[in-house]
């Protein structure tokens, strides 16, 4: 690792614009930001990848990879990533900073607290939770309904006892009430952060934030409880986006990590903008697979900041096409050649995709030691009949060197001008949006909604936020609401069970199926292979 | 404020034996410990005070003056304070960093996130809650009795509303069970961490906590649930001090900050010790008044950690006498010289208390804008009619010049060789620790307790734990368990009415009467009067 400083002043950040956390790790002043504000923006490249298997598709390694491959041909660029979350660290995914040659470091800094962020957001959202109890224990002035409190608590841990628990009992503990925790990356304030322009933004978001409803069942915001600028207060550091390096020395900005499902899943507004002022080319990321991350990444991010993304790639791996394709988990490791052409349809769809948001994409097969040579080259040539370029990524283990040709063939594809369009305009309705979704994205026949998330939508129109976005969750491994209809379905319809409206982050969540907002542990979590030693060196993270 | 590398500098703290915090915070690498460890120590000065008024009575602030004042007189003086926590912070309390001329800088930083010790430390905790609920709903093979769970969740937040709850309702989220939330400083982890010698030491104390009893009712502990390690990883930071400095310069060591009654209520092991390789005298302070604080910081951090404080000062304030003397809340700031002398009672005993322990107190009136010369000089006489030392501290309006008398009689008394001894033998029995402590320091004339008391007593001789010291926890307002009992009393009984186990920390807490783990916030929380700009710049915190 080099001295952050030094990654920094390779970028054009003067030390003195930035805060140190330590010796490899700090957050940019807003000092910074003034300096650079005025310059033309670089390329912006979306990484993202098709329905994946249950072990993922590799997105984060790419971006890092490509990142790096791209610094190796000669083209500045920094890449912008979410940051990991501790509850998937202790649970089952271990570490979320890439890995082999492909990593930022440091990563168990990464892994763990980093620069507090998470923190600053879960003490945010339980401060708001607090002062609304408190509210209501006071005497409740604003009348609040204790049965339609929508504000819950939070806590950066997978921890499913939380999920659903009844708070306020004993004497003088308040009114007892139904309530639950989720994970702090599906925390509206997370997607705030994530979306704001400033601390001013960040301060209108915040106090617009729906908390409940009154006895007359008029919203009540953060604003009424007066939380307001004490949350900024909170989130004053957590808003300075976060400079670290890769392994090879590319400077990554690693900021926010909002939940791809009940928020929009990409890393913060203030990183990309400011990547984008100081590099040619920044590489960011979109969670889950195309469906829902690169979907909500134009239609929201970029929307809402007024980004104009050049190019996206496609990850895919042999193993998630086989898995689409029909082979159990259990089975991916085998060569299946019809297996693999019969998922590629899954990937075809994401390319039409999102070619109807001008998006040229690229296709990056990212390379496990199992994938047979004509497995590859089966991809390869599905890829040339479609007319789309594709490479094979190995920066795992070749870290820049692996990624050459994606990386030429990803600059070649941004070098045309941005014909970048969003799905839908703003005009439309609620409804209209997410029906837009479905049927030019998911490409089903319809979408059915429940009572209640028709009397929500009403209550949205009513409160006149029907020029939001739409943020759909859904499972990622379909482009259906069902986890098991894999590759390219046709004739379904997507069932809207509930409506949440998120008039802080901006947008409107629509919900298929259910949705877990709190993980839970497996039965071995990966905090049982943990090890530190006396000096403080960590085995089993990363 | 001087950049934090030059007051380290000064200290004798190297560049590259820090951990940079931005430019005025920083964390003591392991490396220093090891450059230092076998130098001579400095002098030890506790600073404690009389029973305080509901409103304080400025330990903190003359912690943070007086070791000013001792630099001024050209002895090389760290402070070794706690850490505040937000919960009081977004509350009642405000800041914790002193004020005035005396207060410690960054305060906003220090009282907000600070370098996230807390925020570590509620992770860990919460991660040990989150795999207690996830063994059990796993399969349970350690039999825990989900009745019998002792650990309860943490946040540093003061929410009332978590104070008794139930977890894990809803299908498929675990065991329906009664929970509830501390907060932070309250956990045993915090305990741990400010008992702790090092890294290895952390380690051992953590595997011993117990979580609860299985069928048997045998102690399960965290090592049973396999957490230590990934909880020592979540504190691999939290455990190395921090660096800050007074608005004069001097260095302060900000780390750890226990509750006063469920714990110790003192700064770390770690800092005090690195403080004391590295000045000629270390300044810190302890929770509450002498009956609890400096009663602990001498038989249990002291006893652990085989420290040898030099003297004692004893913080009063001529509204607090006057209060002990009988004068409501609203009315302390009139003379009142009668009730100023009956509350002197008061502070006489202190300075007997700790005259048990060998050491010599010197008694610091710290003085408000309310008191009248009469008043101040009436105190003067008091102390010397007594035969102690006292002098007028007025740091918070003049800084170290505020507090030349204080620290010239404080470094006289810590002059003497020190001679002082604990108050019991770790030989004597839970039951007779407790009852010494009544009668030698509250003056009580005996204990009693309840039968669940007994009880406990009885499993902590069967579990071979009764070589540990005991931490009382009783209000801090009185020598005995009610708070409305002010000045001496005698003829006093305290009733104990609840043992805890922490076995972890190493030590047995008594409670007297009911004890809050969890506050709640007033009506008008401070939360609600704080203000950031569009630059970041807080006001109202501190």
């Amino acid at each position: 690792m080099k001295p952050i400083v030094e990654i920094a002043r390779a970028a054009g950040i003067d030390e003195n614009e930035l805060e140190l956390y330590g010796k490899f790790k700090a957050k940019l002043s807003g000092e910074l930001w003034e300096k650079v504000k005025d310059r033309p923006d670089g390329k912006l490249i979306l990484v993202t990848a098709m329905n994946p298997n249950p072990a993922g598709a590799g997105k984060t390694l790419t971006t890092i990879g490509l990142s790096q491959s791209l610094n190796a041909l000669g083209k500045k660029t920094i890449a912008a990533l979410r940051e990991p979350s501790l509850g998937p660290c202790m649970g089952i995914k271990g570490g979320a900073t890439g890995s082999g040659k492909a990593q930022i470091l440091p990563a168990d800094d990464i892994n763990l607290h980093f620069t507090g962020d998470i923190h600053a957001i879960t003490s945010a959202h339980n401060l708001l939770a607090a002062m609304i109890d408190n509210h209501i224990f006071q005497g409740n002035a604003l009348r609040l309904n204790p049965k339609k409190i929508v504000w819950k608590r939070a806590v950066d841990m997978n921890d499913r006892a939380l999920r659903n628990i009844v708070v306020g009992l004993g004497d003088g503990n308040g009114m007892a009430r139904e309530d639950g925790f989720m994970i702090t990356t599906a925390s509206e304030i997370m997607a705030i952060l994530c979306l704001s322009e400033n601390l001013e933004d960040l301060r209108e978001r915040v106090s617009h934030i729906i908390v409940g409803y009154d006895l007359d069942d008029a919203p009540v915001r953060a604003r009424d409880i007066h939380a307001v600028d004490a949350m900024c207060v909170l989130l004053r550091e957590a808003i300075k986006p976060n400079l670290v390096q890769t392994i090879e020395g590319t400077p990554v900005l690693v900021h926010g990590g909002p939940f791809a499902n009940i928020a929009h899943g990409c890393s913060s507004v203030i990183g990309t903008k400011t990547a984008l002022k100081l590099a040619d080319y920044v590489v960011t990321e979109a969670g889950f697979g195309a469906d829902l991350g690169a979907e909500k990444f134009f239609d929201i991010k970029c929307r809402k900041a007024g980004l104009m993304p050049s190019a996206a790639v496609v990850v895919i791996t042999v193993r998630a096409l086989k898995y689409n394709g029909g082979v159990k988990v259990a089975d991916l490791a085998q060569e299946n050649r019809e297996a693999l052409e019969r998922g590629f349809a899954n990937v075809q769809r994401h390319i039409e995709n999102l070619q109807k948001f001008g998006i040229p994409a690229v296709v990056a097969i990212n390379h496990f030691a199992t994938d047979t040579q004509a497995e590859v080259d089966a991809v390869l040539d599905l890829c040339k009949q479609l007319g789309v370029e594709a490479a094979l990524s190995d920066v795992w283990a070749k870290g820049s060197q692996g990624g050459i040709e994606l990386a030429e063939k990803v600059a070649r594809a941004a070098e045309q001008p941005s014909r970048f369009r969003f799905l839908y305009e703003e005009s439309l309705s609620i409804r209209d949006k997410i029906e837009t979704v479905v049927k030019e994205v998911y490409r089903g026949s319809g979408v059915v909604f429940s009572p209640s998330a028709l009397k929500t939508l009403q209550k949205v129109e009513e409160m006149g936020l029907s020029h939001l976005p739409v943020c759909m969750a859904k499972t990622p491994y379909s482009f259906t609401d069902r986890a098991d209809v894999l590759g390219a379905p046709t004739d379904f319809t997507i069932s809207v069970s509930e409506i949440r409206i998120s008039a802080g982050a901006g947008f409107i969540v629509a919900l298929t199926g259910s949705l877990v907002t709190m993980p839970g542990l497996p039965k071995k979590p990966a905090a049982e292979s943990l090890y530190i030693d006396e000096d403080g060196r960590i085995m089993g993270l990363s």
